[in-house]
């Protein structure tokens, strides 16, 4: 980033030009037949030869604020959600297209720090960009969509899960929701808390261990766990009651920052979303990496606290 | 949609309720063993298991604007332009995934009648809408994920062009621009030329065909055909000649438009973008469904009209 003056625009640049910098130098993983640069990406087939995908759009101000998080923890953050996705099928994500969208105003540099993000969180996963798409738009608005493998898994559904099943998670509760506390209120210190908000780590390995184990059913925590667990209650047609006590590691680990801003941290770690933690149900005790957090029960479809409905906020929707 | 209250918002409905009407009762075409409603979607194995994917993201005020277009009419394009950059390298479009953002006071009619218009134009090329995402931003903002099958053919690049190729086209140029011109200037009549502006009819089949017949270069003529042109020279590293007279018919298609907004049309067919058609490169004489316009020459990659350069705009820059 040396060589390019800090001023210079998307408009300044062009979208030709801003593209060609964007892809550049990138490498690509294995099984990448054509990368970015022709109308479209082509991937070498796998063994399983099943395709894995999922979408995801992230717009400036709803779901990241661009004075909080820089480019690069957007980009993190853009991939990570979708990886999370795979995952929660027990796959493992192989490859991402994104798309752009940002005012010509745009400081080029700052759309490559997105770039540099997005392949860091790719990396990690062992995936690569494989194409994009670079637009103008009013805001920031960012699409990502996520391939993935299950390498001759079957996909674990929202709709396995069975009475007597165990409920477990694997990653982190109620982070991202105290971290956006934190940024909205403007409280300095737990900065793990207010960075995991800007950049959730999803336990993307997690998911396929779940399946290889025998998990019945799966999803990721984006909305919030009740309302999440609450999709597999309603496909699996159970109920699932959690135990609290069960989840006094979470609760524990954002209850210094609840009682910052004066919030009940129960609602945070049962209706804070976005952690990209992965909750699966399983017939027998959870592999390595799961923490047991309730158990499946007959019924008409519920998410019980302990038996009984919870009274808070239930999780995140779109439009409220 | 007689059943619901038609001022009905996607904030009044939900994004739950509302996802689950978009989903509800669409038909999905064999190879989809998972479709929307759970983390991801699963395709099942093809016969050729590579994936081609391309993705493109469509902003109100930008790429469509809604006091011009029907909601179904987005939907429509959204699908065409994703599908025909699939068609480009040859390959045959299986699956989309769609990401919708739009303001929370959208009526939700409107958002079944794009869905409903993604689906027409998806299903008119045998692929469905696997999965998607529905967020709340601040303008119409529609990112397209699309997926193909090369069933057992190469992929054709823009890099293959040969000197001595013959540079054919299939479908149509200069529509779309005459259609916005007539629409920006607030002209009737031209209808199917303003249709076309706002539905693009992409030659998907021609793509697979090209590709049977051995082109050696191909892409869709989204931004112009000069600037798409220009990248196969470019890539392929060759001058490519156009004539005139072989575009004769395209010319005098828009040559009342043009008159009655007072422009040049070679300007509309050598530099309008968005009619999606496909251009290409062949060793030999190009398939039914082709016409010849152009041949390719040694030289500094260059796009020449009539042996010489063209002074006018050479297309769209999305920036610009």
């Amino acid at each position: 980033m040396a060589t390019e003056e800090p001023t210079e625009s998307l408009a300044d640049a062009g979208e030709f030009t801003v593209i060609d910098r964007l892809i550049r130098g990138r490498r690509q993983p294995g099984g990448v037949e054509v990368g970015p640069g022709d109308d479209a990406a082509v991937l070498a087939a796998a063994e399983d030869a099943r395709t894995v995908v999922t979408t995801d759009m992230l717009v400036a101000g709803r779901h990241f604020r661009l004075d909080w998080s820089t480019p690069h923890q957007v980009g993190r953050k853009a991939i990570a959600q979708n990886g999370a996705d795979i995952a929660a099928m027990g796959a493992r994500p192989t490859a991402f297209v994104v798309a752009f969208g940002a005012p010509p105003d745009t400081p080029t540099a700052h759309a490559l720090e997105l770039t540099d993000g997005m392949w860091q969180e790719a990396s990690r996963i062992g995936a690569g960009i494989v194409g994009g798409d670079l637009v103008s738009a009013p805001q920031w608005v960012i699409g990502v969509t996520a391939l993935g493998s299950l390498d001759g898994r079957a996909p674990v559904l929202r709709s396995g899960a069975r009475s007597g099943d165990i409920v477990a998670v694997a990653g982190e509760l109620g982070r991202s929701m105290a971290g956006y506390q934190l940024w909205r209120n403007g409280i300095e210190g737990f900065d793990e808390l207010r960075r995991r908000h800007l950049v959730p780590q999803p336990p993307y390995r997690q998911g396929p261990i779940a399946a290889e184990a025998g998990a019945t059913a799966m999803t990721d925590v984006s909305d919030g766990l009740l309302a999440d667990l609450g999709h597999i209650a309603d496909a699996s047609g159970v109920v699932i009651d959690l135990s609290t006590a069960r989840l006094a590691a979470d609760h524990d680990a954002v209850a210094g920052a609840a009682a910052a801003v004066d919030a009940d941290p129960w609602a945070w770690v049962l209706g804070g979303g976005e952690d990209h933690a992965l909750v699966a149900t399983f017939g027998s005790a959870p592999p390595p990496g799961w923490r047991t957090i309730g158990r499946v029960l007959d019924g008409t479809p519920a998410v019980l606290v302990d038996g009984a409905a919870w009274r808070g906020n239930p999780g995140w929707d779109s439009f409220g």
